[in-house]
């Protein structure tokens, strides 16, 4: 098994609230969409984001974790240029994100920040100078 | 924002336990390793997969949900031909991934199954013979 990922699945409550977010939000094309069901997005070369009900998730995968606290996962998009991270958490926010913490510098030299899609899940906003930030940019 | 993930990071309880399954296991690269901390993977041309220990995810992005159930995300990881499916599975199993589904044939055409890490979380081996499967192979 070669190191690749091809497919993120995010379970999520409201499919249409993560429509209305990513794709009248955001701005992101749904390479598909069928309403109660699944929205796709495609997020890199080989890469498709994917939201699924949560009931069909459940019924394939098994039953997900529920009550307070977060899921233990976060989405990082990263951008060359320091002073770009402010201005895509605005964006974010302008989009109708659920929650967004401004950046801060990190002790690891960078400087990010985060905020929430409607299902609660957190995208992380960086700018990462060291090599392995590198690597990631588009 | 443009539509485009950098990294996927997971929060995991046991760091050395991920290195084991997916380093020694698997024979996937650390891109980067600082024990009881974080590992890093390449597993796409502009992407990154990063375990995170639970401790310091929870210290910078927020307190997670604890209790019985799945993190409500899947990893996909595609492949070219139906075959490959179980081939795969079986890699991950001798990898030692702490729950193996075998595939089955998917309504939507395609085959698939799953496996677990050693976090419990959830991958999904696939081949998607529609058109979006297509836009992910390497």
């Amino acid at each position: 098994m070669d190191p690749r990922v091809s497919f993120i699945t995010l379970a999520v409550p409201d499919l249409e609230a993560a429509r209305r977010f990513y794709v009248d939000g955001l701005g992101w094309e749904a390479a598909m969409f069928v309403p109660d069901e699944v929205l796709m997005i495609q997020v890199g070369d080989r890469l498709v984001l994917s939201f699924w009900v949560e009931a069909e998730f459940e019924a394939e995968v098994g039953e997900i974790r529920r009550g307070p606290g977060l899921a233990p996962i976060t989405l990082a998009h990263n951008l060359p240029e320091h002073d770009d991270v402010d201005r895509v958490l605005e964006d974010a926010r302008r989009a109708g994100a659920s929650h967004v913490e401004a950046a801060e510098d990190r002790e690891w030299g960078g400087y990010t920040g985060y905020f929430a899609d409607p299902a609660g899940y957190r995208w992380e906003v960086a700018w990462n100078p060291g090599p392995i930030g590198q690597t990631v940019l588009p």
